[in-house]
């Protein structure tokens, strides 16, 4: 009942601070410590029952449903789970195993005690996770149903902006509040600004006083406002949960009776210099700085329709592979902050590459084939906010096709070998990638484009001569006039092309990479994703790293000790 | 020949440090230190010859063209002046006045040494400065060619990105480059990187090779990448530049043969505790944070017609107004930085307001109408990305309608008296508000969307009502109704409420209060210009607030000292 310290750190990493424990993201609902999941019929339900003492670190009580990364690492695998595991269920109803109280937001004093990083990269996979709700909501006919049996403040009410309706009790002492800016100096960090204004279209004046409100605004007044959907009485509150929760899953076209398919534990081997899985490994090396990704293709021909997508299930290449390089970006992301660049590779078939695709695309109605789709969009789209230069090596015997190829065309620069290794035989065939269906549409970056409209963007030729080239085998020379790639040196040229670029890479100052790569990587239209991972973000950043807010004397540091926050009165 | 510091920079304040001298935006071509204005028919030519010794402050030197504060306002003024003093300039063409050089951007010692305020500030300025060389095109028919004669390195090559075509010369020297990350460890800082992928089409790979490339790149290969327009070699340089110019005045709808009208020095008065023009004043609080501006409406009727605000010129309401306005805006978020708070108070006619708006709008295709709504556009668009708290008080007697009311929908809450003040005679006439034509098209925000639209955004029936009402004097009842303020207290409540919302605002985190409004104040679609304010700018100033940028070890403090900086490697 309940995960343990010892379970959700791994072991230490050897030659390493002894303290640097390493956060996994692997959980499972037998081992929740936080979260009561239940499902009946269509409609499951999703209770926050935070253990106060179930934090990931020393130092904090998770009081009053408040959470840390471990609370959301476990919505973040229950979300995914009602997808895969949970095909029937087309409501989930997200709500407090405890009245009074929904969620208090995130841990202050976790945040107070908090590494900067920490703080940026646990706000990044709340965002993520909230990010996922509405994908599910979005694309797998799964509404969310934010039923708030007692106030939500902060992170708490944020969460709820993520779900496609809000319940708040009507009960004279339940609110629902952003007491960020007022109490801690500091902004709703996962999204909460955004939402409200732009999808909640809360008028901007209003939306201002009630982010200034610590107290934050009852049941009648933020259902008038637009805050929440509904303010619902006390007595009624269980049959009103029920018909909403009723008519939200009544839009769906989730299937009433297919199986779910297990998502069974990673096979995952972690060492200092090493991570493994089935179809994913990454070398580490702590001396330059780098990771390097490798992604094997599939070993066999994909079966033959969607049934046999269901049969093979978690061993599906696709969902295989995409939850490995799901939980490496995570793992990579989280506990190695001084590997600044990631190199990707990959090796295999791209035919069979290609094939994978084409039977999840063929089948795209099928329930399954549409979740692995939308999983994989998820877990490219965590790469395209991932803070590390991205390189790609496209050499002999890769299979940068389809699906693959997109990490290609997320990467920020990408060297391709023209011809092969001299040290090849001279059957050897050179490097090639090939331009999919799945790079035409299914799986668009947050600014809603695909890779290759956000590459191209504005040059309306090239993104025509990329689409008519699809399905061909495309050498070294095609690619770089294409431009699918950056360069295209030959084997003499190779390592030190790659050498200097990698150094190179690590030498630049870390933080201004991050904000380079974050501006170029979203060319083009920004969305409501975009603004909360871009203009949000950087602000919230940019505030956590000020005294006012993160200072001996500032007003996240002072929280609780009944001292007031000192600020610089300065306006920049 | 040249401004002394002394014209810079306004005596000291009494009673503030000695040191803080108040900066001082009003210049004039006869007094530029640093630009040479010529005007040939309709080629404008703005070469510039930076100063070495003419910085704004001590402890640098403008070389190599590199540029200060003082650099851009003269800068800034001579756009403004263009547009205003030279109907007939259908081609400015900005060079630099030696060859080899063009301009190497902002000066590194003085962003070394500068404090974080100073750079943001610094940084919003040359952003909104190069914006309005972009509007100066869009909508003013005065095209802008970069003729780069030189080397053009950082904000160097941003200001050329604001220009509609940029010419490097071929010359085996001479290069465009973003050095600022590989060298200073910080962005660039002025649009660049959002103008290279979002207005050039830049290939964000190329982009990315681009911008760690501290050498830059020449003429053939800039042009190649689409970084540069066109290459052209030293001999043919002279011609292809007048052609240029030429071609791309053709296209202009400015007319030939009307006459300017100057914009005469702004009568001003400045006080430690109040700033005076003739319809803009100032009153300082120090003590309360505060700055409190009320705007005089006109004093009388408008002329009849076009050639009448001709011969008002630089004494038309409006257009004074605006300059006034303008100034106010950036001396008090240069030289004011603890008034954190501006209410903003109007006084006046609202019905002269009104007619006002109507002769520009009844003449938008005359050129000075066009002009000064132009102008205040862009001086409304300062004051939604200025880092203030912005509270609008509607009082009896003030006049906020149309032009004026959008000073009201551009604040982050606005209180309205319902009722008249109870020491007001029985005849008293409560306080209205008027929708007008100005609120619904001409003066749109940085987002593309009028002001109206943004605080609607997403409540079709609510824009439809507002709109409906327009023409109508609104009293706070029907204003409330419509959305258009945030409260309506009446005389009981009026003082207090808004001396507890002064204090409140007063009392948060400055910083937070800035992150709080840049996102909500742009509820909406994003474009180029708001990723340039929100966006990029949160971004390079999360980057100035780093150690590895700003700290004693970092690029930024250690660049021309001959040590490497020391980089923090953790990526964030």
């Amino acid at each position: 009942m309940g995960l343990t310290s010892d379970q959700i750190f791994e072991r230490p990493a050897p030659g390493r601070d002894r303290e640097a424990r390493t956060v996994s993201f692997q959980v499972e609902p037998g081992r929740y410590r936080h979260w009561q999941l239940t499902v009946d019929g269509a409609v499951a339900t999703l209770a926050m029952d935070v253990d106060e003492h179930g934090g990931l670190q020393d130092g904090y009580e998770l009081k009053l449903n408040s959470y840390d990364l471990g609370v959301d690492i476990e919505l973040y695998d229950a979300v995914q789970r009602l997808r895969f595991e949970y095909p029937g269920v087309r409501t989930v109803v997200l709500t407090s195993a405890t009245d009074k109280i929904f969620c208090a937001g995130a841990n202050i004093r976790m945040l107070a005690s908090a590494s900067h990083a920490w703080k940026v990269n646990f706000c990044k996979f709340t965002n993520e996770t909230r990010g996922g709700i509405e994908d599910a909501s979005a694309n797998s006919g799964q509404a969310y149903l934010a039923a708030l049996n007692g106030t939500a403040s902060g992170g708490g009410y944020e969460l709820a902006l993520a779900c496609d309706h809000i319940m708040l009790v009507d009960d004279r002492s339940s609110v629902v509040s952003l007491p960020e800016l007022p109490l801690l100096g500091v902004l709703p960090g996962t999204g909460g600004l955004t939402r409200v204004v732009d999808k909640r279209h809360v008028r901007r004046d209003l939306a201002d006083y009630f982010a200034t409100r610590p107290e934050g605004l009852g049941a009648p007044k933020a259902a008038a406002w637009k805050l929440v959907d509904e303010a619902v009485p006390r007595p009624e509150w269980d049959q009103a949960v029920a018909e909403r929760a009723a008519e939200l899953g009544s839009r769906s076209g989730r299937p009433a009776d297919a199986p779910g398919i297990a998502l069974t534990p990673l096979a995952k081997r972690r060492e200092d210099d090493h991570i493994g899985y089935r179809h994913v490994s990454a070398a580490l090396d702590h001396q330059a700085g780098t990771a390097t990704i490798t992604i094997a293709g599939p070993d066999q021909d994909p079966p033959a329709d969607a049934a046999g997508i269901q049969a093979e299930g978690a061993a599906f290449w696709t969902l295989a592979l995409t939850r490995e390089l799901d939980d490496l970006i995570l793992d990579l992301r989280t506990n190695e902050l001084e590997l600044g660049t990631w190199v990707i590779k990959t090796a295999g078939e791209p035919a069979r590459v290609l094939a994978h695709d084409r039977l999840l695309l063929d089948h795209a109605g099928d329930w399954l084939a549409n979740e692995i789709v939308h999983y994989l969009k998820r877990t490219l789209k965590r790469l395209d906010v991932t803070s590390r230069s991205l390189i790609a090596l496209i050499e002999p015997g890769s299979c940068f096709a389809g699906s693959l190829l997109e990490l290609a065309l997320a990467a920020d620069r990408t060297f391709m070998l023209s011809g092969t290794f001299e040290d090849a035989g001279p059957d050897a065939e050179p490097a090639a990638v090939t331009v999919g269906p799945m790079n035409l549409g299914p799986l668009p970056m947050g600014n809603g484009l695909t890779r290759l409209q956000t590459r191209f963007s504005g040059d309306d030729a090239a993104l025509a001569a990329a689409r008519d080239a699809a399905g061909r085998s495309l050498d070294a020379a095609a690619a770089e006039r294409l431009g699918l790639v950056t360069f295209a040196p030959d084997d003499i040229d190779w390592d030190d092309e790659i050498r200097i670029a990698v150094e190179e890479r690590a030498s630049f100052s870390p933080d201004a990479l991050t904000g380079l790569e974050a501006n170029y990587r979203f060319a083009g239209p920004e969305t409501m994703e975009t603004k909360i991972f871009g203009r949000l973000t950087a602000w919230q950043n940019w505030i956590f790293n000020r005294p006012n807010a993160s200072g001996p004397d500032g007003a996240l540091r002072r929280f609780g000790t009944g001292q007031r926050a000192q600020f610089d009165r300065k306006r920049v």
